[in-house]
């Protein structure tokens, strides 16, 4: 076994605090991977407070993982020691479903298997994440990383990055489009840079009008409040595409009122309270709600290498292990740009 | 002008009653229908009853006309006295649109002219439908109808028909394709004989049992009732397509949970309060809601092609033109399978 020194929750109610524990030894097609960057999600957040329920203790959480090869299983094909690795938010599936079939993995009809607060395929292993120095993964969901971007900047790829490239590269977004992104955090902030290097004509929609210079930093074509009713107006049936990254309550009326003929509304965002559709506004102009979980193993890679090809990388606030309870209250406040990253060579 | 007998409602709180008013005279991409059946729409009761909001007295209802042209503008091409044809849901459009140059006009960006209780495009004279002997209209939105199939049966083609065909078509439906259709009334009992003739395996799901032998009748293959929690349980994941004609309130979620990977949910229904949407549903297996208003004349056309080839018509009960307002107070009690359908020789 392969001693590990990590962060963990040891209760909905404990802050996060040094654990050690072991990770299996390698088998034929796993990699070990010595964490570099472990991206901080607001998911890691609602898990280690058991805000969705379920929750299992202790917890590592993490599911925004860089680093480096140290070492391969016999089988091991696509990596070699040394090698930049990612490790994103699964970390096995069934492999046998038609989902899996077509490297759809997070739709796997048994249930993908999380990177933490999971069971592994044995249905006794705790799998457990990234805030910790080292991972053992099957290879095929170890992702290539280009070692031209700066790597803490990488780590929320892997989760932040993937969620919203996954609907945008789905709903076909091009140059010509016209999208608008709802909700600046870690996932809009994504969304804008993808939607922008995909060549479409970018809005960000906002509560909060500080937000403006932000937007237009991130390479947004248009900074609009969307409180502002009468502005709100002239862009209804305006939109090909709105990406919804809002995790606060709403309902989908605002956005679905903005697209134009066949627009997609992405959704992306979980907000606690079931959003409310108005069927009126969804007949017109023939317009569709998208959910959109994550994304497959082939498309991570893919959206890997269009971030290495365009240069993009997530906006990132470096911070040592020990100040992730402090992160965490800060996140809850909205006080990051956009995504905490956690410096690993602090637990070492 | 031309003279023309009708039923009409003077407001909301008044019953259905006989009405004469002319229509203009021809313009050169005008034909004259003289006028053989027209449906009764549920929508009809609501704009009749200013269920919706902002109805326009007199009103002569009926967007489901099947008739023989009698009279041809100079211009007109399409059509000969004599030659069979049916008129739905809207008679004008703005022409210059994307989507009025797409053949998409009821989404036109100006709004399409409804076929009734709107204006017609010089925003001053009232247009009036079905519920009538004759009816002038531009060529463009006035259909061949196959002299092959029962008149009566082919009016509800011109909404119900329409209204499900298209999203249908939309959503890709063809053989090897689950489809399940929620709703066993006018619109519902039309998707399943497309899905049916689509090449689909298609499930009625209803709330009321009385209905499985029905929804065999029709042509589906299954019939589940929806209030069974178990058997819905079972076809969690299980559809690629999942129609909902309900027009009662009910939340999404109940359908959403029966698609399968990439699986839509076509809404088609209008009920009063707006449904909710739970986001984890949406996301999961990539689940989507598509709206869908009637079709285009293109595709309006195609739909009647469609049923001519494989004689398809609405199952209807035909009645006469005093009857309509008994007809409206038994749609209300769903007492009718699954259209009315007025013979307009009842009023010459």
């Amino acid at each position: 076994m392969i001693p590990v020194k990590a962060y963990a929750a040891q209760s909905p109610s404990s802050a996060l605090a040094p654990f050690q524990f072991e990770r299996r030894d390698l088998k034929e097609h796993d990699v070990l991977v010595d964490i570099l960057f472990s991206g901080v999600c607001h998911s890691d957040l609602h898990q280690a407070r058991d805000e969705w329920g379920g929750s299992m203790y202790p917890m590592v959480p993490g599911h925004e993982i860089v680093g480096k090869i140290i070492k391969t299983g016999v089988q091991v094909k696509k990596f070699s020691p040394g090698d930049l690795a990612g490790v994103g938010v699964m970390v096995d599936s069934c492999r046998e479903c038609r989902p899996c079939k077509n490297y759809m993995e997070q739709y796997c009809a048994e249930g993908m298997t999380g990177t933490y607060n999971n069971y592994e395929r044995d249905r006794v292993t705790i799998a457990q994440g990234g805030y910790s120095t080292r991972i053992v993964c099957d290879e095929r969901w170890v992702y290539h990383i280009s070692d031209k971007l700066d790597l803490a900047g990488v780590a929320p790829l892997l989760c932040a990055g993937i969620t919203t490239y996954s609907p945008l590269k789905y709903a076909g977004v091009r140059p010509g489009h016209k999208v608008a992104v709802a909700g600046l955090g870690g996932l809009g902030h994504m969304a804008v840079k993808f939607a922008v290097a995909m060549g479409a004509e970018v809005t960000m929609l906002s509560t909060s009008p500080s937000k403006a210079n932000d937007a237009l930093k991130l390479g947004a074509h248009h900074f609009v409040l969307s409180k502002d009713a009468a502005a709100m107006k002239k862009l209804e049936s305006h939109f090909d595409v709105v990406l919804d990254a809002v995790s606060g309550n709403h309902d989908y009326e605002i956005y679905l009122k903005l697209l134009d003929v066949q627009g997609k509304l992405l959704v992306v965002g979980l907000p606690k309270e079931a959003p409310r559709v108005s069927p009126f506004e969804l007949i017109k102009n023939r317009r569709c709600i998208l959910g959109s979980m994550i994304g497959g193993t082939l498309e991570t890679q893919e959206m890997l290498d269009f971030c290495a090809e365009k240069n993009i990388v997530a906006d990132v606030e470096v911070i040592p292990m020990h100040y992730i309870n402090e992160a965490y209250e800060r996140m809850l406040k909205n006080d990051v740009k956009y995504r905490f990253v956690i410096d690993m060579a602090s637990l070492k």
